[in-house]
């Protein structure tokens, strides 16, 4: 948890496109061939030991160089007394010393070679103009050997991929994230750690968890380009309180789109927020929110309302299917769960066209009692005939021509007695038809869940639920399919002093 | 499953109130001493050995008596051969023969003084004019006797709090329900079905589920009245597909409001719902939707849009507080949530008033980092100051004067480490203000969560859902306050033949 309330650390400036070698200098960030933790601590449950014990139970395979002039070991590993006396240079660099020593740390990093640091030390721009100042000299000390910067006052940097934890937060003794295909951005580190948690708790696996801190030197726009420039991320999470740098985030959120990762942003404080379509490239961006929304809707960016609704969405849409022209065919064992998913639909504006006439009268034919008019309910004749279930959904999909099936099955996917058939007529259709998002709303133990999920299946307790994420992938289609129009992405380049040969 | 699209099975007229009798045999539906299975199978996984089979696992105590004409014994107890043959009267039965038995076996049933019968058998009005032609038949064929009948076409009717399963339901079998306050009704068997097993799954313990079918006798109206009778009951869940008797439904309605039962309403087919409004006594209440919401708040029903908000509300409401004057303190250790819980009250009209200018200075002076305002963020810091947790908590409820609070502390409630210390500081703002709304939005395991749970709180994951149920709280209150001004409630009288003694 940090004690930011605020922060007032920004860029004030555009910047000119990244060069290559900072690309790659920010992407040792997510995954360092070897780690040195500055302030490193023995006791495993403190901040400065905390990174070093995360690492070494989960596996990272990098190599570890805890910094204490006091110590001979650290946690079992040798230990350095300073930047200096390490025997290589590190790719990244975690800083955990207090403020007042941070400068010094910084500056020995940053003339040994090191790539990017990462900064837990607070007592910068969030206590004031004082900490501020303070802060500018770090960003200063860094760029004059072109190091980067994430933080000061960040929680860190995970890679759950790569069982990199450049982190304090707790959030990881609940469960250590699983490796996956989510990657996390969020301007507060306790609300990210949070949903990292969450994730987890869901079993959604993880790509990356950045908590960008004050962002003195890489932006929110930078950490999206990082995480769009890693191939183990395919769908990103951002929650945002407070837009720092308008043009770097539309050139990340641009970056994201071309490479068709879908973004998912929960930007809080709708009242007073900035918007980055002003372009504005002062602090403190005023705006309406509307303007953020049209912007944003523009990059292809689905905003969300709460914490489940980007879980639910981001977890559908690790699929990779995002079809421009979305429509819903459902199938279901309950009339009342059809009108219910039909009311969900038209709420949120996602097409359920009826089936062709042809179809339904075919449907007819095979069971009079059904209706075959979408929703498509089965009814109860399912579990005499289960064979109705890859008939239907068949027809569902190659006749009704839908890019979207929502199976409502309840309770009935759980049973042992029905379960296992159900799950292979399920799959009969699912095989015939790889490429159309197919989501479930049933109830089983966590591990029947997990291998309908295995199966291709998205699987959701409540349908409502269901069809919010899968409108989602129909927004997240259509900014896809549109041709690039708006700037190319940047990093903002650290600018060298001529004599520095990087 | 029902195999029912849709019912005209209506009752056309104006009923006056219930005599006591009717009451009194109508309650028996939930608590039988007695039970009769006329159709009774032997095998288990049958619909007619289902209600058997779980009453037996699940230890119901009354008396069960199989009627089957060709076997001297179902599932290893005596069976009779007809309903003449049982040694004794029993109070409820539940009818599994086909359509074409039906008559028979209710006409010997009523005759034998049966006060109610469940009737599974479908082939009814649902099928169309002939079927309810029938279907009429076997209401007067009871009533004749005063017996009571549930459905035809019904998945059933359970009471965890009595073990007693008259349902050939198959969601039982996934995790049968725990005993509880909260009561379902439900138009949709198969929706219905689902809602227990969700509920189930979650944790909510019940108090009934009733299946209504095609309500040829006792319509949702009534069966409202039956769980505002029932002490266990507390909530009351209501799925509607079509008002069939808005008379009955506004009066059951007022019931439950005048017995301080919150009820909840998930009404669906929202483009062409009847209104209940209109009073009117035909069959198909057409009306504007918008009416029946006007209605419905009038009654203090709160309308939910999804299952998970129905849980959800339930599952606080069956704390009992209903504040009519409901406000939010919260208390977090993320600014960010903060802000997301703000957005949330805000979104839904929950007031979030500031705290005395006094209280938070004397927070401020307690904690310089402090947000004191409200949300009031005890930042980082109570980690190592858990004290902070109680001093601030207390100061929320005793000088914020709030009636509803709302803790956020994410995977902190869950982490071995922390856990402990917080749930202590939590118990101790608790204990002193037992009766304000307390919600908290935390991660823990589920075994952790019941004990939170059992200490008082509500545990919400999402802190966006803990806002809408709270919000709710306020709904039901003010409804509660209100003088009783709808008419009583009634529930619609047998007429019975004069001769007739009871």
């Amino acid at each position: 948890m940090s004690t930011t309330k605020s922060s007032s650390a920004a860029t004030a400036t555009t910047m000119p496109r990244a060069r290559p070698n900072d690309r790659s200098r920010i992407a040792k960030l997510l995954n360092p061939a070897s780690v040195a933790v500055i302030g490193a601590s023995d006791d495993p449950t403190r901040i400065g030991g905390r990174p070093i014990s995360y690492m070494r139970s989960q596996g990272y395979t990098g190599k570890i160089f805890p910094v204490n002039p006091n110590r001979e070991t650290v946690q079992g590993l040798k230990a350095y007394p300073t930047v200096a006396a390490l025997p290589e240079t590190p790719d990244v660099a975690i800083v955990i010393v207090p403020a007042s020593a941070a400068l010094e740390s910084v500056t020995a990093l940053a003339e040994r070679g090191c790539a990017a640091a990462i900064l837990f030390t607070s007592g910068f721009a969030e206590i004031g103009p004082e900490g501020a100042a303070a802060q500018a000299k770090l960003v200063e000390a860094a760029h004059a050997h072109g190091m980067r910067l994430i933080g000061p006052n960040s929680l860190g940097l995970i890679n759950p991929c790569k069982h990199f934890y450049g982190t304090f937060a707790t959030g990881c003794e609940l469960a250590f994230p699983k490796a996956g295909g989510v990657a996390i951005i969020s301007q507060s580190g306790a609300y990210g750690a949070h949903l990292m948690a969450v994730a987890t708790a869901n079993d959604i696996g993880l790509s990356a968890v950045i908590l960008t801190g004050n962002e003195a030197d890489l932006t929110v726009g930078d950490m999206l380009q990082m995480v769009v420039d890693d191939p183990d991320t395919k769908v990103i999470m951002l929650y945002s309180e407070g837009i720092k740098e308008a043009a770097g985030l539309v050139a990340g959120l641009e970056a994201a789109r071309r490479a068709r990762k879908p973004v998912l942003m929960m930007k809080v404080g709708r009242s007073a927020v900035g918007s980055a379509a002003a372009q504005s490239h002062t602090a403190s961006i005023a705006g309406d929110d509307r303007v953020t929304d049209a912007v944003l809707k523009e990059l292809g960016v689905v905003r969300v309302q709460t914490t489940e609704q980007m879980l639910d969405i981001a977890r559908l849409a690790t699929r990779g299917v995002y079809p421009a022209n979305n429509t819903l065919g459902v199938i279901t064992v309950s009339g009342g769960a059809g009108v219910i998913i039909s009311d969900a639909a038209d709420a949120v504006g996602l097409p359920m066209p009826e089936m062709p006439q042809a179809s339904q009268e075919r449907l007819l034919k095979l069971l009079p009692f059904a209706a075959p008019r979408n929703p498509v309910d089965v009814t109860a004749q399912y579990l005499n005939e289960m064979s109705l279930i890859s008939t239907f959904t068949d027809a569902l999909i190659a006749e009704g021509k839908y890019t979207s099936i929502l199976g409502f099955f309840t309770y009935t996917g759980g049973v042992a007695s029905i379960a296992p058939r159900l799950r292979e007529q399920l799959k009969i259709a699912r095989n015939k038809h790889p490429d159309c998002i197919f989501a479930l709303s049933l109830m089983a133990s966590r591990e029947l869940i997990r291998q309908y999920e295995e199966d291709g299946f998205a699987v959701f307790e409540d349908p409502a639920r269901a069809v919010v994420a899968i409108e989602a992938m129909g927004q997240f289609g259509r900014a896809f399919a549109k041709p690039a129009g708006l700037p190319a992405p940047i990093v903002k380049p650290v600018q060298l002093p001529s004599s520095n040969p990087s």
